[in-house]
């Protein structure tokens, strides 16, 4: 048998394994035209355990305290290692390579697993990361400003382009947006940088940088790459090439009515009525008289009629929206209030909040 | 339009009303073939909403009380009423049906639906119930019971037989049994009956009759039917008919080894071993010297080793078994210890509890 295996043995506490486990198991690939894609390729130099893997467009590395008995490298079956630790007792978990036989053996207390590996020769090196334009924020800010323009971004892989976010540095400012062409969702975050720059990244990226906990972080983007830097993990992403849609110009400049009502109270009224708006039937927004309607009707079902209190400022108005839009961007706001700013039932209307810096823009339907 | 709707005019709370929808909804029909079975049929009478629902397989009704203004019936599209209400906050709800229009109004608050209802008659009677031979137990003692036995039930509906549970009533006690042909759940209850019968009922019939809160559950068997009664719900299912295979017979009488050990350390033993037994690669057990391994193999990926304490009487022994059944079986255990009896290495393996009253028959698996 060919030996592939550098000598490893490690000793690691059997929690912070599993959640490393967990973190980098995010990249792991589905296909299985490159079996080597199947592994976590594990590192263990000096006084860490390196965990990596990637599908070829995104690769997450993480690295952990260890006592590290001998260096090298190996390949394990991500699904296998990763099943395997998280049912292992709490407790010191050894990790102890053959290298004739190509195996890893894992022992925790009265458990023995030994598992095959694959050859660590054969997985794809982790991407350099070269720095760039960076900036840093504070990661529950990233967190929230993903949360809010994620849901906008296209599921239809038929306009690469609209599957991801983008990205706009700015000198006093970070622009995220995503928009899948009904809806689209632009968040502001204060910032000072250096440079100005902008890419458009693939929204899992952010989505699995989103879900990692830490203070801050920190991301690089380079002509082909964005990096996340968080904590002891570290995510390298494609970046999606082309021209971003020109979002600024659908924004109306002056608006005819302002409608402004309790945040929850809307939520929840819409919910009720957009159960009666099946098969895309149009929600149907109304005011008069400083009261806001929301119905729907459909033929075959029936109808749905909510009234609730706000503060109507301008014309009246009657205009419809696509249901589940009208909910994602209501989902995205964190304030009290939820304003929205309209023009006429055939222009664009802007969905935001008290809180400065999230502006949710929504095509209208128009009503025959 | 034909009228086919009854008047009513009624007045519930939204919780009873929410909580009794999703009971009844458990027996809507998914088929579309009877488009009045995707309704819930309504029906005011004095002080109680009766609400029922049946896809001809099992039948479910429920009562609750209700401010009845106007007597009658009416059947609603059982998914839209269930979503509507479920969204509706806490209040009391009014329901007016419009006669001419064929529809029923639903208020609460600042919130109006219109639903299109479909006609009474219609909707297949709720079968005729006769009270024929029957048993009361303690409702905490059939839940365990059903919990214990249900999964064994065969998910192949090419042996109808084996997708049912056996209830067997006899003068001392109820058996209740289910077998896929791999592995068999026998649980025992003690209670005095005054006749002897037996009926074979759908697991489905079990399982809903099992998620509903109360305190007794009386059963009827009749020749066609089980009746379960819980409070103010009622249960009817079809019975599935034909010979239950004789189980009896296949209980070895004598046993050569007996393992006694922690039923919490051998299931999360088992269950960590069973990562390694991919592709139903068996899962061995191995008793020498006071110790029992647990181990499984497959050129793959490798192998998995457990050694777990354990009090043997007997002789040593090397039998295999399929993971996931022994899983099933140890989950069926309430008690401290697991009780695994056996012969050899070719016959049925029995796993119980210190409790009396459950015993699990395991087919082994023939090491080549």
């Amino acid at each position: 048998m060919l030996n592939h295996g550098g000598l490893v043995k490690a000793l690691i506490e059997q929690s912070i394994f599993a959640e490393r486990l967990q973190i980098v198991q995010k990249a792991v690939s589905n296909r299985t035209t490159l079996p080597i894609l199947s592994g976590i390729y594990v590192e263990a130099i000096s006084d860490n355990l390196t965990l990596y893997a990637t599908d070829l467009e995104i690769a997450i590395k993480t690295s952990a305290k260890a006592q590290i008995k001998k260096e090298g490298q190996i390949v394990l079956p991500a699904k296998l290692i990763t099943e395997i630790v998280k049912n292992l007792p709490e407790a010191k978990v050894e990790l102890v390579s053959n290298e004739n036989e190509n195996t890893l053996q894992i022992k925790s207390q009265q458990s023995t697993f030994n598992l095959n590996t694959l050859a660590p020769d054969d997985y794809p090196h982790f991407p350099d990361t070269e720095d760039t334009a960076s900036f840093k924020i504070l990661k529950k800010d990233f967190d929230k400003a993903v949360r809010q323009v994620i849901n906008s971004a296209s599921k239809d892989e038929s306009r690469p382009i609209l599957t991801g976010a983008l990205i706009n540095i700015e000198k006093e400012k970070i622009k995220i947006v995503a928009t899948d062409s009904y809806r689209l969702a632009l968040k502001e975050i204060s910032s000072k940088n250096s440079s100005a720059t902008q890419a458009i990244i693939p929204h899992r990226a952010l989505d699995e940088a989103s879900k990692i906990e830490c203070k801050d972080i920190k991301i690089t983007l380079s002509p082909n790459q964005a990096v996340f830097y968080l904590n002891d993990t570290t995510i390298v992403s494609r970046l999606i090439n082309g021209q971003y849609p020109n979002y600024s110009q659908l924004f109306p400049q002056k608006f005819e009515t302002t409608i402004v009502s309790n945040k929850d109270e809307l939520l929840s009224a819409v919910k009720r009525v957009s159960i009666l708006s099946l098969n895309n039937t149009p929600l149907k927004i109304n005011t008069s008289s400083g009261k806001l309607k929301i119905s729907a009707e459909t033929a075959d079902y029936g109808s749905a009629n909510e009234e609730i209190m706000a503060t109507t400022k301008g014309k009246d108005i009657e205009i419809a929206f696509n249901a589940k839009y009208l909910i994602d961007g209501l989902l995205g706001i964190d304030g009290e209030n939820a304003v929205l700013e309209l023009v006429d039932p055939l222009q664009p209307g802007i969905l935001k909040s008290d809180e400065k810096g999230f502006n949710y823009l929504l095509m209208p339907i128009r009503l025959s």
